[in-house]
């Protein structure tokens, strides 16, 4: 199995709902430095698993729709908590969605998996891996 | 598949019993930063993976156990070497027991499994993973 | 010169006015790893530049009061904008404050100088160092 | 599931063909930070994965035949581009052939598969994993 | 004194002329992961060190100039080594006519001096200070 | 000004004396990933702060001596506490006596400071910088 992967960031505001969530249920933020770890079993003609300048400007894409804003006004996470955890799962499908539509480029259609990882500080992180229909 | 991690360290002194071990056989100690990625398929109804702080808290508990110890004089540690290996693979037994006792919520009853890597410097470390029965 | 330096961090919300900063100017957040360097030009008499026990939490208890909150809502910041640099200042002063105070210690009367950085992500940093009167 | 990872790098020369690669069609190069991943099931008797002195100077010797040197005049490189991913193969396929020749020693028989990881800079990296046969 | 520090990086080929290179007398390459550290003594009316959009598009231009390219080739370096040392001096240069030049806007202007660090690998890296005339 | 940064690391036991120490006071043991940074104003006529070959070589002969070692049995710390602190000074020193030997090479004559950085985790540092007469 071969795989890229591409760091990016982004920095935002939320809060949560739950006692679990102790302090962070007050407005606060966060700094998400997003690795992509793009998966597939062979390489292409190029010898690469995909296009990077494409795969970094799709990913770049994803994050700007949230950089820099307070996740609590975004009705994509209208009712459920804006974690590190769901974030994660949101870079991915969103990302899945950019592949099916060919953003980048036609290569990509052997891609088989993505991991997604969002580090939250130095001492904690949280990532999301699926496969690609 | 959906993790979390959290990272923390402990310091402590050994020696090794082997020729392999080289000058390593000698007392000497090691600083390990510890990461346990916890992991399972779906979130809970607050988008997490795991109470991030009852799992701090539940590792910190296993690692006070050895930290600022000699682990030549640990018992569990009796008769075999405490090798970076070994630590890690102590670290999610210890680990699995405090999640089966229930200190890391009933919510942690869904986790499948666990990666516990120990770095001991930055050019070296070593893991374990397993799932949790 | 001896330094000892302690890693922590916070994560907060805040926004910004001026032109100068874009979408910053929107309410956003991030997670600062704050890094403290204490500076002095000879140890005491147990071999350390601080008590590093002591200094650790004194520098927690600098955080908390910035930690899981909008940063737009803390008089500290009225009329002004709370950036990396504005608040790695904050951070020093606070420090130099608490070791006046004797919260370090007796010892950390010989230290002579901090140097306070927050990284805001991996590729961008501020910091702000200066002596101790 | 046990592992061992050691980290080295190697500064090489190269450049591609293929629009896909822009401005990287030129000769240029990289360090590469190069980290290898042994696994295996259990732990030998002295509690290792692998005598990690000799799987290091088994990497060593691989990536001396490519360290300081311009890859497209490497012939076993010839018709094809050395991208990250092609480079982390080439590694795989040689520490895998060295273990068979049993330079890692007769313990070694018992890994079961690599993961080899090149960091081409703070933003981007690349990895080949599979099974040793 | 406060910094403001961004960093980005450049992947070149080049060559070395002396004994003391060994190996790295042939053709090779490095990835240099280049950070700028912009200090002076107070803050802008924003809070600011410097526009660190500006900064960032400033490094960009003078990164631009030799990333992906043969450093043997560059007039810049006819008749000496582009080491690490050499070309942490030449981004310093770089800037310090950018920042003269007012590229990184008015207020660059109280910007006093700068500190260009290259890391070439992980356990290696050089740097250049200096003020600014 | 210049300088040029090389990183090891050790692997020691020690334990302190003094109850600011508190569990430290027990035997344990740390790694330390060691930076020393040799700086001086000019560069040599091949392009270089020192020759990076030899910097190494030296330190490594420097830590080789109390690697893999109890340092509560070294004569060097006879009646005091090897501490972060202490530890990075007795680097600083034998590396300028070796230095002052012509370890280096008779180009290092022109070295004027050091500054050496010992990391014992993830979250904590210590530094001893001085010049070399």
């Amino acid at each position: 199995m071969y795989s890229v992967s591409v760091r990016s960031h982004m920095m935002i505001a939320h809060s949560f709902r739950g006692d679990v969530f102790g302090p962070a249920q007050r407005l606060h933020g966060a700094t998400y430095v997003v690795d992509v770890e793009f998966r597939r079993a062979d390489l292409d003609a190029d010898g690469i698993v995909v296009d990077i300048g494409r795969a970094t400007d799709a990913l770049g894409r994803v994050l700007v729709a949230m950089n820099y804003r307070n996740l609590d006004e975004d009705p994509a996470f209208k009712g459920r908590n804006s974690t590190t955890e769901v974030l994660a799962r949101t870079v991915f499908d969103r990302l899945a969605t950019a592949i099916r539509a060919g953003e980048l480029g036609p290569g990509a259609n052997a891609l088989e998996s993505l991991r997604v990882t969002l580090h939250e500080s130095h001492v904690a992180w949280a990532a999301y891996e699926g496969r690609l229909s």
